[in-house]
């Protein structure tokens, strides 16, 4: 097995959400601005003071990240584990694909809003600069497997989407269910498989 | 890619105890006998109609389900997912290898025990019989790759540890943390690639 150098760096994604602006009135109050607390990886991208509990027909999960800066569109992300606790069935989607996916209720400090799509689990992915792509060899949209080596854990991630943008930085990005079954932590090296 | 024919069936195991005959009284009460439910892949063990809650030192977790027979010693299988909850630090462990694992509390109806040691993440693993083993050219305690093929989270688990005895049924034992990553279900196929 040959493998792409560098390695990439893992962020792993706990559960969050992404908020309109029309969302994030109802939800903390007309005129209400985000309060960005942490930047994350990808360039622009903030973790937000503010959380909301989300609501299936099976259960709540409290504390949920709102990440800025706000959308178009309201989306839940989320992992399989948690969509069995709330009762929910997310497809497994790439960002911003937002058909035919279920709804849930949205509740925070000063609102609730009842959504009728937008709750997914994200597509396992690399964000990488257009100079990264050229220099892995690798194209936008293009499936990779990664391989993550942690002792016990090892394993290998097919359906890996690469995402190439001259906006991104490069990261590998995983939800709390796949870092776990892989004992990967936000930092730790991975690396593209050469085929 | 070659793959071992034929495949394996897929038993997730979801969070769960395994009891000491001193703890059971404990929890529910002096001469008390668990109540099997469910028989379970491997032959002799069942699901109880018992459950406990566990505590750690940042969170509880209600309803976990107690397995039989009782053992010699009590042992707490948990997901990564759920150790980050409950704030304990376990290993990826076989079954039954508890030297330097983290305590727990375990609270039933009648009573509760401080655990000083027990918490484990079980290493994934085969149950096979004697005659498996043969057939597929393995042997006990040999690590294997496993290849899950689910739309959308393909993936090929390495640190794949073979089981074989007389007692055992053929069966891929994973936490829902792996089956998670995978979109993998118990009663799914999976396959070991041939090396």
């Amino acid at each position: 097995m040959k493998l792409k150098q560098p390695g990439i760096v893992a962020g792993v994604s706990n559960r969050h959400v992404h908020l309109s602006r029309e969302d994030v009135e109802v939800l903390f109050g007309k005129g209400y601005t985000l309060t960005p607390i942490k930047d994350l990886g990808q360039p622009g991208q903030f973790a937000c003071q503010e959380t909301v509990i989300i609501v299936g027909p099976k259960g709540a999960i409290e504390k949920v990240r709102v990440l800025g800066p706000e959308r178009k569109e309201t989306q839940v992300e989320i992992s399989l584990t948690d969509a069995f606790k709330l009762g929910v069935k997310p497809p497994v989607r790439d960002s911003g694909d937002l058909d035919n996916t279920p709804g849930i209720v949205i509740v925070g400090p000063k609102g609730s809003v009842i959504k009728d799509r937008g709750v997914i689990i994200a597509k396992r992915h690399i964000h990488m600069h257009t100079s990264n792509a050229e220099k892995y060899g690798v194209k936008d949209k293009q499936i990779v497997k990664v391989l993550v080596e942690k002792e016990g854990r090892r394993l290998i991630f097919d359906d890996v989407l690469i995402r190439v943008s001259e906006k991104y930085a490069l990261e590998f990005h995983v939800d709390t269910d796949e870092a776990n079954a892989a004992l990967l932590k936000t930092g730790d090296l991975v690396y593209i498989i050469e085929e």
